[in-house]
């Protein structure tokens, strides 16, 4: 059986929308929620939760950064953690409760959770090893990644909880180790009843934890990317969890999608007038500055309408003024070629890292540009 | 004699303060000046200049990216060219005036002109080689670096120039190739002689170019840092000749500091102060997550009081929701730690690049913040 690392990324905080957001002048922000001696991180805009501070330090997940050996893309980890939190913020307002990284689920079991079922792991979510070589015959690794997020009151109590489950649509497994990688290709249908059934065992298990047996428990199931992905995978179902029940009653389905611009070989865009957009927007960009290595964008789809694009620019070295012309004409291609109505990201690196960037707010209508000065 | 390559950074545009500007959401911006149809970037806000674009190209200039052998830090390359922006300021507004990259300094001559004078090379600004080796008896290389930047009238007429001089403080030279490297020190006074007969002959010089005879030109004068400096140098005079004038009549003398925080070794902070309120910022910072790698701030004084301070903050991986936390938190620090009144710009970067970044514009109370989100 393969030896898992496993990634558990039970972790997150408080949903910084694109775009700038400012924090009143006034230092009301660290212990303003202090009822009860609750130390936060202060707050810089209403749609974001504080994060708790244990005693200067914050208050880290247990079971951050472990990984299985068939490891995450990082954007599926960051996916996976906003996509969790923008879920959360519906059940859990931001205004009424704080944020705390995942503290129930401990690093020990959550790897005993991600593995699979065996006589010595009895706890095991992932089907025993049936020992079928053949990627159509073997039971393949089902949840990849666990992760959860804790709400706080205001007093520092726990009142609500969201956990993510990180679901493949493939499961890379090797036949021998070092040995080649081969595919087993997981159904939709499968995944999610798989996801489904893993969600109430899950909350079952969770129920049984102190302090949780009455607790509002979000779970969103979440669908892995592709291992080579230049982009994270999606939430495609979620379903609340009230009044201590051990099990989800009614599933909310999600659509959403995620798609690198340009689109290669022979893929087809989700949308061609935004992927047209883009093109029209590169090609304007690279004409601008010749050299340029090039202008490549993040979409994202939700119930099929574009709901936000993040675009890295890759120059090589400019000068520092070059760099001042070329973002305030990003600004203004930006403007004029790529859709409007949605949040838009554009930063603008080199070699050296990141030299300027391009915002658009979700709702805003003016963009915001900051270039990364030195003295 | 040594063997050149030549650092001429005729380049510049659009000078961008720290903080988020905005861009309002009309279309207006592209050729908005172009009244004689000349084609510019769009601007982002009022303090900055528009660029030139000729053919939906950027107007570079001829002259970027040459280095001497003694190469300049790119520390010296971004604060010559952002200090001299900042001086043409006053005398050209960004409301009347559009930014060209240096065009009448050509390649070739700047090569010459910053090269030693020889017999093969009569332009040359620097003095003779006397064949001496010794630190002290040697002519020592005063000029480094020659920067020239265009400021336009609305109908792209050439109304203006700034020339930046930047002057050696330390000559890093070898006697041998491939040899151990020596220094000459330049004294102040030396540098300041030199730098003004410099600006003198380069003045005479464009006074006779086409269309410049009755220019308004800027000439700075710029200390280059020391090589091993992780901030660049300070403008420390500055003169404007009208009317065609040959000479500079009147120098502006600056005093102008740049400083990196916190100072090691037994360096003696500009300002105690400020140093301590850094350092109380960087325990605090440091406190909350206990694994950065490092938090430094590059500070700049005028006058004698701080004018700017740009601080990194270095993290190893963290998740996204940890990244998000930690950008609150950073904004509550550095609001009550960190000196009020002027600009602050704090990236956040990790291994992956930057994850985030909290700034306050001059002249601002509140912050503002961006968290680097992914799908």
């Amino acid at each position: 059986m393969a030896k898992y690392k496993i990634w558990v990324v039970a972790a997150a905080t408080l949903l910084l929308l694109a775009g700038c957001t400012s924090l009143p002048g006034t230092s009301s922000s660290s212990s303003s929620k202090a009822t009860k001696k609750l130390q936060t991180t202060g707050k810089v805009t209403d749609s974001m939760y504080e994060g708790v501070i244990d005693n200067g330090q914050y208050k880290t997940s247990q079971t951050r950064g472990l990984t299985t050996q068939q490891s995450n893309t990082s954007f599926d980890v960051k996916s996976l953690e906003s996509g969790l939190l923008k879920l959360s913020k519906e059940q859990f307002p931001t205004s009424k409760y704080v944020f705390q990284e995942g503290q129930s689920l401990k690093t020990a079991q959550a790897q005993k959770w991600l593995a699979r079922k065996s006589k010595t792991n009895t706890e095991g979510l992932n089907p025993e090893d049936n020992g079928q070589k053949d990627p159509n015959k073997r039971n393949p690794i089902y949840l990849q990644q666990i992760l959860e997020q804790d709400y706080l009151g205001e007093d520092g109590s726990m009142k609500g909880m969201s956990i993510g489950l990180g679901m493949n649509q493939v499961d890379y497994y090797t036949k021998e180790q070092y040995g080649a990688t081969f595919e087993t290709k997981i159904s939709k249908a499968m995944m999610t009843q798989q996801g489904k059934q893993m969600a109430n065992k899950v909350l079952s298990r969770m129920r049984q934890k102190k302090g949780l047996s009455d607790t509002i428990i979000v779970i969103g199931l979440y669908k892995q990317a592709p291992k080579d992905s230049l982009v994270g995978g999606t939430f495609f179902a979620y379903g609340v969890s009230k009044k201590g029940s051990t099990t989800i009653d009614s599933w909310h389905e999600l659509n959403q999608e995620n798609q690198v611009l340009p689109v290669v070989n022979d893929e087809k865009a989700i949308n061609q007038d935004d992927a047209t957009a883009f093109n029209s927007f590169k090609t304007q960009v690279e004409t601008f500055f010749p050299n340029l290595s090039g202008v490549t964008a993040q979409t994202h789809y939700e119930e099929g309408v574009l709901a936000g694009m993040n675009i890295t620019v890759n120059t090589q070295f400019y000068s520092e003024t070059e760099i001042m012309s070329f973002t305030q004409y990003i600004a203004t291609a930006a403007d004029k070629y790529l859709p409007r109505n949605i949040p838009l990201d554009i930063s603008i690196t080199s070699a050296e890292g990141m030299q300027a960037y391009v915002g658009r707010a979700s709702g805003s209508k003016g963009f915001t540009t900051h270039v990364f000065g030195s003295y």
